[in-house]
């Protein structure tokens, strides 16, 4: 089964918003062995329009479309559709009513343009829009299917999980496709790829392995495409455990999993609280650990000690350390440990000092020259390292791999 | 003129990369006024690009390809466009000399697959590669350019500012388009649009506003295309300011502006230090705070107090008004401003205490509520804000609105 997206919308092609639908239903589509061929995106223009869904219904059995379904004059999507499939619009009960509740919670009046919207054609399968006011089309031609989506992300997204997909599932007889994802962090594509050599040239000829870099984390996704599910849930079942021996060390989770949860978690399981001492990373750090719902359970606080005074003040870090060996030092990084363990009254504190950049590197310690330390009250461990130029992805990759490194010692713990 | 984007490869398609390629590319194609109708993505397939290139050489005048340039087997543009314009592969000296340069500076030793970049058409102009391997190559089609260039995103870039460009504005007589942001922070579109509506009634009828807002922020597009370029800039700049002046209280900045580096200038023309004592955001806004370069200058520190105790022990917000009021209260936050101007020993202090959720909301204090404060030791406003049902939002909400509050606050200082 072959698929193609097409977005409809200006703000597209002037370059004002960024198209994420394309890529998202790409992903969904390929989980479900569908494979997507193109992704076109034009404006709202009819000819245009009618032009490129005959393109796509020629190459394609399935035609995902978004955008053009709203109540002002240039979204000409449903008219349009209309004509092509030569329905006729009637008035939808179920649409109207949403529409309504949705203008009653927004305390609106409800606009005629919006209550356009509750006409639909008479030939299509109505796609009711929990999250929005506009409705969704689904029409069959001959053995195809087009589908006619808002193009706001998280009403496309619903119907697409809770519609399209079930729909396409039982409509359709297709090809079973698994992907299994083990999540790494802290460890570059290289280092990885050296470790799964052997994994390469013995796998099953059926597996596929992708390597999907992130800023410090790498997600390996293993992906088995065939018939008869069983069998290809033992061989990925097989894939998946050889890649984990290969890599264990490098490995915080599996599929959906959030990093900051999984450290979050060990967290909880090691009974132990935390909290941090932050210099150049700015708060980062502290920011990513309470992205975690529930983080409250582990997480006391922090002291940003971005000026020396703080961490003299806060930190208790020596004057006389701070001129002898700098800010950027690990013996600066020691004593924020031993200042943060006795201030902030946590079982664990994570420090950190570097030079972020773009200013302040010199020969000694250039631009991405960083300190990161780990303490409980019994032990302490630092470690120097050296990342990049930028400013940004150095305060990024400082987070990361302060938490990987938080994450090797509790495991020890 | 009329531009088609080609982007070629199947991580594309399978949703494995986003592509902000065409997104980029449509924005500078509009700014010199090339007007782009069609962005298609699709995978590495003789037959399919052929097709995609026939097509976009119907409609377009211009045709930006990218992608499918590397050294892999799968990596076909090169040969396929070369086969496409009649060309033979000829050896490119400077290419030849570039990728040696990069092989060498990595410290590895060239490949054979690695020295066949260094071939390109004979009929092509050769666009050097200033930060990567592969050349990228300019073919003239009877009046038409098709431009291919490597996926690479700022390999791309360089290529399209510094060759590109130039050589489509050097070649063609393009239209003069101008625009104009105006950036605001804090306020809603539909505020904005009710500030605007004389403005919009009455604006010169070549002129464009878009709005296009990013959490918490609203950048104003002004646009106006034409051939009198003089003209065309003093009717933009009067309507600029008359948008200026309808919405004065709201803007930060204009054009490529950065919300926080102007905040950081205004701390600077003022001569004050900056800190922060923050709850429910974790870290967020000194994380926002110092990612500006330079931002050592005016912030000091923060105490991120999410446990009660550290609002106690080192914010010295007393234990009854925490029983009394709870730490997600006027109060509260009260004691924090005091307690962390008296601590980080700053000018000025940004405290804040709200729910974040998803959970810890009650029927009074419902998630999203937030409670921000502004202080210097002379004056305090705190101000109650309700935003949304997600965590994620409501943390992104708290850092732009604070740092709202502090502009006003900072600009009666």
């Amino acid at each position: 089964m072959k698929c193609t997206i097409l977005s409809i919308g200006d703000e597209l092609l002037i370059g004002q918003t960024l198209n994420t639908n394309s890529h998202w239903m790409s992903q969904k589509m390929n989980e479900i062995g569908i494979d997507v061929i193109h992704h076109i995106s034009l404006s709202d223009d009819e000819k245009d329009i009618v032009k490129c869904l005959d393109n796509a219904l020629y190459t394609s059995n399935v035609v995902l479309i978004t955008g053009g379904l709203g109540p002002t004059s240039d979204d000409i999507t449903k008219d349009v559709l209309n004509r092509y499939f030569g329905g006729k619009l009637i008035f939808n009960e179920a649409a109207h009513q949403n529409i309504e509740d949705i203008y009653k919670l927004r305390n609106r009046d409800i606009t005629e343009e919006a209550k356009q919207m509750s006409f639909v054609p008479d030939n299509c399968i109505v796609i009711q829009n929990s999250l929005g006011t506009a409705p969704g089309m689904l029409f069959r031609k001959d053995e195809k299917v087009i589908v006619s989506m808002p193009g706001v992300p998280y009403e496309m997204k619903a119907m697409i999980t809770n519609s399209v997909i079930p729909y396409l599932q039982e409509n359709f007889q297709l090809p079973t496709i698994i992907h299994k994802s083990i999540l790494t962090a802290g460890v570059g594509e290289t280092v990885l790829a050296e470790n799964l050599k052997e994994f390469e040239k013995n796998k099953d000829a059926r597996i596929k392995l992708a390597y999907l870099p992130n800023v410090g984390k790498v997600r390996l996704r293993l992906t088995i495409k065939g018939e008869n599910k069983d069998e290809l849930e033992a061989i990925i079942s097989q894939a998946k455990n050889n890649v984990v021996n290969a890599i264990s060390e490098y490995i915080y989770g599996f599929d959906e999993d959030s990093f900051e949860e999984k450290i979050g978690e060990l967290l909880i399981e090691k009974k132990l609280t935390i909290g941090t001492a932050e210099s150049c990373t700015g708060g980062y750090i502290a920011h990513l650990i309470t992205s975690v719902s529930g983080s409250s359970t582990y997480f006391k606080g922090s002291i940003v000690s971005y000026a020396n005074e703080i961490k003299e003040d806060l930190l208790h870090v020596k004057k006389e350390t701070l001129e002898e060996f700098g800010a950027v030092s690990e013996q600066t990084v020691s004593e924020m440990l031993t200042g943060a363990l006795l201030q902030l009254k946590v079982d664990v504190v994570i420090a950190v000092s570097g030079v972020s950049g773009p200013n302040g590197g010199t020969a000694e310690k250039p631009v991405g020259t960083v300190f990161i330390g780990i303490a409980t009250n019994d032990k302490q461990f630092i470690k120097k390292l050296s990342f990049t130029n930028n400013r940004e992805r150095n305060i990024q990759l400082t987070g990361v791999v302060s938490l990987v490194m938080l994450r090797k010692f509790l495991m020890n713990q």
